[in-house]
């Protein structure tokens, strides 16, 4: 068993609040993150598959593969985009980093799987200082 | 002569486009960048001063100064905001990254000046691929 | 279960010895690290906790809440300061990366667990080359 | 129980590609990893290795000798060299990123031992996008 | 005038050595970079063009054709190739840093120029220990 | 002309103060950075060289003979060691980074010389958000 992580960044605005709730409330709770004029983040995501090596071409999984998944079900979605408002798979949820990062797993487990992979961990970079790691449910 | 610089970081949203032009122009002009709904950036700021060592205390500024300034005069400003719509000194400017230096520029000149400092540069990050540097005009 | 990680930068000094021994025997075990003048370090501290996602406000916990805890629990106590000689949680053990973030583990996890998660690991940098975690006892 | 890491660089050249087969097929495989007048890498490696801290020294072992154990026996074998032709441990595998990870595991596995510690992890990156991790058999 | 700095990376092989030499002197001079079985790098480029800003648009030049450009006559020369045998700006020179990026500068001056800005920069990054930048001659 | 940087790191303890006044003056003008129980960092210097090309070599100055003099006459002086009580070169001056960064020019310049180029540049950086250059009197 082996770990592979491919690293993928995208540009995105949004909004951090809870649609229920008061513009008082969620200032209260998200604080600046919660601007009903959005702000936005250059996000770096990781996603890390494992499996067994191959043996005749030294690979788990063709990466390049796996990358085209990435983009093609994750960061065409998001990148330039507002996360509130165009984004099909987080539409009902509150796009914290943690929520983003369970979004992403939902998304990429079963495609990878068709790969041959396993989806190992979405690790999800808001801030230099600020990062989420989910290994699934 | 010697030169000093101090980061900082915000995260913010924007759109770039012209207003006068249709959303048809301003996307050929600008891609995915005049996305209507807004997307954003963890932008990084470099401000570089410059000047002569004062001897007694061996900078050429208070650096926390500096820093104060900055952050009242900028980050507060930017930092979880809309930059086409919240930042005063943007509100008249296409909000490219060329844009903001030079806005940045103008809004630090001269209260640097008036803590004994020239400003020398402002380097803008918007993501790791691309940044621009402004030198005054 | 989700983890998040919170990054936080500290400058100390430190000098790595045990007082039991003569210099001679420091310096053969620790190397320059023994060097009774003090040397110092910027170190990166990342404190990850886990929980499960609180459904109405997409956070395990108060990032926030968590990051003034990190700061006024550590932070304040090492940054700028001597690790030997002013760190009260430090006072009676050998300050090698390993112990400290130890210590940081033992400051933290009790207050974290009274924020409704949980600690999960503390890693701490002491250069670009070199670093430790620890996930409890 | 705690980690400790160790952070090493090296400059090589190699060649992805299976020797049985034949270069249309390596081309369709490996794409331009499999170009036959080669391509390099800075690799950047993490050796994690774990144990208890041994109290009187405050160290799991000395990573000085853990240092020098990496460059003797990794380091000075793979650094300004081409990974197909000239390093041992690699001469009968195809160098992609996971095959060198396990290589370098199993030089280091039982040295480690001696130094009284035990490997955990090799973690290779190739390109600042992709990494691999393995733990072991 | 504003300067804008676009960053690319390829991956590539080379051997530094003068083909007049004896590898003995080879050697002396550059030491384990004159391998003759090649080693190679993750080379880092970042290209500054500098202008005055079209009031019309916010940019010196559009952005997204200065990457096109480098892509066109640098990276897809050089990404994933063996800089001594198979680069045609490279053929006739030693490919130390310094050589590749005046190389590149020549490559891109004229190019730029016809996209209305001008180069200001060449900067090569072969290690994270070493770069080096060139302004024209 | 070209311009050729090393990188090199160091780790040290100082203390920011005047000797000639108060402790309660000098934490009044340098803060934390004052602590009479000393702190530290980790340093990050980059050396600038400049100079034309050799054309037998493709090199501006022998790389390994200029790292070989930053380690001898600076690294081998400031690494793990206290700026204020153990380096000769910084004896009579306040350890700001702008004063060592100029007495690191001062002790380089004239070697550099003699291996044929001319220093350029002395960039120090104290943390990831402040950095100094200095490029001569």
């Amino acid at each position: 068993m082996i770990y592979i992580t491919r690293r993928e960044v995208f540009n995105a605005a949004h909004r951090v609040y809870n649609k229920e709730w008061s513009d008082e409330k969620n200032f209260k709770v998200y604080g600046k993150c919660a601007n009903p004029s959005w702000h936005g983040h250059n996000y770096t995501l990781f996603v890390t598959i494992k499996g067994n090596i191959r043996s005749d071409i030294g690979y788990v999984a063709d990466l390049k593969a796996v990358s085209t998944l990435i983009r093609d079900r994750i960061i065409e979605k998001v990148d330039h985009k507002n996360i509130n408002l165009e984004v099909d798979f987080m539409s009902s949820r509150i796009p914290s980093t943690e929520n983003i990062a369970i979004a992403i797993w939902e998304e990429l487990e079963a495609p990878i799987r068709k790969l041959g992979a396993e989806l190992h961990c979405v690790k999800l970079e808001e801030t230099e200082n600020n990062f989420v790691e989910y290994y699934g449910a």
